[in-house]
């Protein structure tokens, strides 16, 4: 395969956002898809990039996403926000409620966007970071579908349901940090049975609730919480907080709706925010006190999270994102079956 | 040593609560000391339980604790409560917080309760479930002293920065998770050392920077946090959040306060609560669907948190609780040591 090319963010984010275009969502989800699929790639983040086009599409053609839905904001003057996505993907309902959010957040020096019934897929840390921007520590968190068995337990239960968290870092990107709280993405199962490659012990159980390294068997049984049990703790405590608390489906609900991982799962996200200068109440300069502390962290030779990300973004900003061949020709190739999604919805 | 003895509650908390009288605190800060401890006992967390005494009357002895201090709390009528524990024990000033940040959370949906300059030493699962008890959910965290640490790294930084969790069920004990961020609580090395029993493999690096099984020399050097590098990444949310966001002392900084990990630590706490109705603002029951999630966790065979708390609680509340003759015989040792410490403050 030959045809390689190096975009710059703009034109490789024309060119995606063209494709969800053609497959029929509106202006407001094409780009903001778009963007978080672009961010991804631009990040070197591939579980995250282009990779995820092909689901999007797929989830369209299989009629579980709205492509037409504009997401409603309620806003009752509470520290807590809603969108209610109407079944779009959730790009879309955080683009409108983000604003809101840092608003009251400053206003109140916490408050929460609550997102229901959206098409989910993206990573967390587009958002964090988006608040981050805003002057804002933020946390995000959502339920996904069915996929982990929790800590002791034999069967998929719980989603990959991850958790972000950023801060804000003056003249330098925040501190991000977003795992799954499986103990790998389900994109990375995904990427090993692509390249045949066999598993890390300790990562899945296979349908008997026996150990495997094979990612067929680990994708029909189920993956492992990272950290043992409390790590399972915390994955059931997004279950409840982003799925039950916000009157949303949790893992295993969205598995029921959907009846397939082929597709992506719908379910609500929960989002905080915070003003750290609020916090602080004049007790000192917050961003001050984290400088020292993440400063140490790096000073004993321990890596931040995201830092490899922030690198590639560097050289993407200054260089475009270099594309394979075969990247090209997908690209080519996910615009036609948008073209023919599109001609009918 | 003879002399063993079965106590009901109200028994030995006159007892806990006589003894940090004894030593000089006001009564607000030796109820609410003693209700924690004896809380810590009645659920047989013995590294909670009256084993904490010791610790609390040396940090108070080296003056590093202000017995007779009263909290001070203040409300902008924002989301965020704020109570100036003045040096006091935290579990002061969590009761002059608690019932107006429960009543703001009800009121805004979400809020929080900043807790400075406090001397802490307690479990953060009784202020969870406090809230629980008050149909919340809730999250509470807080640093403590560089003990930890950061994944990648090779000497102490992090502290061990508890995370604990609490939802509210119907007609029994909440779901609740309340553990270190570190592989293994502190206390969990101190026993270790104490029956010289050597350490399992991956809690700790010694001094130099390499694995030991050694308490000794894990006490010398640092613990290791959960799950790798997601755990060191939540222990860093919890500096941020809960140390130089609320204008308090990050790990290191309280460290550096106290000279010693010999003396409980001063620091600050975050927390938050929420009104699961606010959230689900009438998309369903956010309790029974949660009944439903925790039901398939348990219907795996899958222990949920606390399980093993609440079992020895129910057997505290009916039958009393059980203590050996050491441990009766330690409670009049304390006693004695908080009346001369009490004639000095």
């Amino acid at each position: 395969m030959s045809g390689g090319a190096t975009l710059d963010i703009e034109e490789l984010t024309r060119r995606v956002t063209e494709i969800f275009a053609l497959a029929g969502l509106t202006p407001l989800q094409a780009e903001t898809v778009a963007g978080v699929i672009v961010a991804g790639e631009r990040d070197n983040c591939k579980s995250h990039g282009i990779y995820r086009i092909d689901g999007c599409l797929r989830t369209l053609a299989a009629g579980k996403v709205e492509p037409k839905a504009e997401p409603v904001l309620t806003d009752d003057g509470s520290s807590i926000i809603r969108v209610d996505a109407k079944g779009a993907y959730s790009p879309a309902a955080f683009a409108i409620g983000a604003p809101v959010l840092a608003e009251r957040a400053k206003q109140q020096g916490l408050a929460a966007l609550v997102i229901n019934t959206c098409t989910h897929f993206s990573a967390l840390w587009p958002e964090v970071e988006a608040l981050n921007d805003m002057g804002l520590a933020a946390i995000a968190m959502c339920p996904s579908y069915s996929a982990v068995a929790p800590s002791g337990g034999t069967a998929p239960l719980l989603g990959t349901n991850p958790f972000a968290f950023g801060w804000p870092r003056p003249s330098q990107p925040p501190y991000v940090f977003d795992f799954a709280t499986s103990i790998v993405a389900r994109g990375e199962i995904e990427l090993h049975r692509r390249a045949g490659d066999p598993l890390p012990e300790g990562w899945a159980i296979d349908a008997e609730g026996q150990p495997t390294t094979d990612p067929e068997a680990a994708l029909d049984g189920a993956m492992l919480p990272f950290g043992g049990h409390k790590g399972s703790a915390i994955s059931t405590m997004i279950e409840l907080l982003a799925g039950a608390m916000i009157g949303d489906l949790t893992s295993p609900e969205a598995l029921d709706y959907l009846g397939s991982t082929e597709i992506l799962p719908r379910h609500g996200e929960l989002i905080l925010a915070f003003s750290p200068e609020r916090f602080a109440a004049g007790r000192g300069d917050p961003f001050g006190r984290a400088e020292k502390m993440l400063d140490a962290i790096a000073g004993q030779g321990a890596r931040l999270p995201s830092q490899r990300r922030f690198a590639a973004r560097k050289i993407s900003l200054s260089e475009g994102i270099s594309l394979t061949g075969e990247e090209m020709a997908s690209l080519d190739a996910l615009r036609d079956t948008a073209a023919r999604i599109g001609q009918k919805t």
